[in-house]
């Protein structure tokens, strides 16, 4: 493995998309090579144990390719996998709850902190528990938000329906008091525009998998393994279990790569 | 060495109670050892050579108190001796120019960064290098700023005649086109009102130390050594080398702890 080699990352489907936009932001010699299980979303509502599953198929899928760490962008596939997945595999394992924790509590002034993300993510209680190991002061205040994904993947994350749906799951968090929401699913952040109107600019919005990013280039400096050479030596990869068409149809708006293309790839023919 | 162990800062002298303060902020449950060596500072205008040696004396005071992670929160001392001390410690070492970098490159939108430092760490090229292997994009004007260590440790830093020094010494940067200014050396921050108003309001100002503890606690995280006790097991420890009463002072004003305690150290005898 050397250096120039790719970083990994993983999702249910094209939430991870704003992890990698903001690590082509920051990281720009470092190849990408992304995974999407589109054919199998949402992840949330699914039992853990399946979760674990799914993620370690992805997780094989990258590794077979040589990348030299590896990004969970799925906050339910770090609350279902992380741990299993970063005692298991040969090289270093990031997840987005730990970095998302860590900014909410850095941001709030008055320590009180939302957390909306997957029924799995919520369930797992993984960023309450992040949260107040951190900072017990905290009061954290959590909601799933079951619809948010499928908005997203069905690219309707610009309609009226969109905003109609934020609205009405956010009410009851509006009058709650919190200063600070982390957006703890990877998908949302195509929705900030939406969730930023109803819960009004004194609310600051954390974008869990944005903030990854800062850890992703903490360990490659750490371990002394971020690309050096002048350029990437490999171009980025990016991979679906779900239609080719329309991943890319959301990646051209998200990313804002008119020439962006994908491969549809069977996890289950691997 | 369990996850209550405390975690050791070492700097010149009060600089590094920048980071610190974040710290203390960001990861109140962990314990803090400190050691300033104001005996023998400014480290700024000493060959690199020199520093190394300085900086294994201020580690290896920490390790023999067992401290489970170092933070070398002093530019200089990081230039000149981090991967001397991360190659060779038995715990992990982290440094404020990384950091740093990284938080320039993510806030720059020209792509036009200036760096303020200490002649040695101007002299190691060690910002440039770490912005300029991130992001080749980036042009980067760097100024060796010695009065300001000087300034901060006489405890003037509220003072009119720093007001003058900053003003005289950024002065050749104010039409330089940077709108972002690394203050990288973990004493500027205390300068920071009188920095900021010499740059205007459309610059934004990095402190590399604050960002470090980013860094810590993506690694107390990552290596599972964070303490997760309800309450410190053992109380922060503050060392200098040189006047505690001094040190005191300024530490009482900075962490707004009006009962902060310090103890003199004499390294030579160690």
């Amino acid at each position: 493995m050397s250096n120039e080699h790719a970083i990994g990352f993983m999702d249910s489907g094209v939430g991870g998309l704003t992890v990698v936009k903001q690590a082509r932001k920051q990281l720009p010699r470092e190849t990408i090579y992304f995974i999407g299980d589109q054919a199998r979303l949402p992840y949330g509502p699914r039992p853990s144990e399946q979760v674990r599953t799914f993620s370690w198929q992805l997780a094989n899928f990258l590794l077979k390719k040589h990348i030299k760490l590896l990004v969970i962008a799925c906050n339910t596939a770090t609350a279902a996998a992380l741990p299993d997945l970063r005692a298991n595999l040969p090289i270093p394992v990031i997840g987005v709850i730990a970095p998302g924790s860590r900014a909410a509590i850095k941001a709030s002034k008055q320590h009180h902190i939302g957390v909306i993300a997957t029924e799995g993510t919520i369930r797992s209680n993984a960023y309450r528990d992040a949260i107040l190991t951190q900072d017990p002061n905290e009061q954290v205040l959590s909601k799933a938000c079951p619809k948010f994904v499928p908005l997203v993947e069905s690219n309707e994350y610009h309609s009226t329906v969109a905003k109609r749906v934020v609205a009405e799951t956010l009410q009851s968090f509006k009058q709650s008091g919190i200063d600070t929401l982390v957006m703890g699913c990877t998908h949302y952040p195509l929705l900030r525009p939406l969730i930023q109107n109803v819960m009004g600019s004194g609310v600051t919005l954390i974008d869990s998998g944005a903030e990854t990013v800062n850890d992703v280039s903490a360990m490659l400096d750490y371990l002394d393994i971020a690309n050096t050479s002048a350029t990437k030596r490999y171009p980025d990869e990016y991979y679906t279990t779900g239609s080719a068409k329309q991943f890319e149809t959301i990646a051209k708006d998200w990313l804002e790569l008119p020439d962006f293309k994908s491969q549809h790839v069977d996890l289950g023919s691997e």
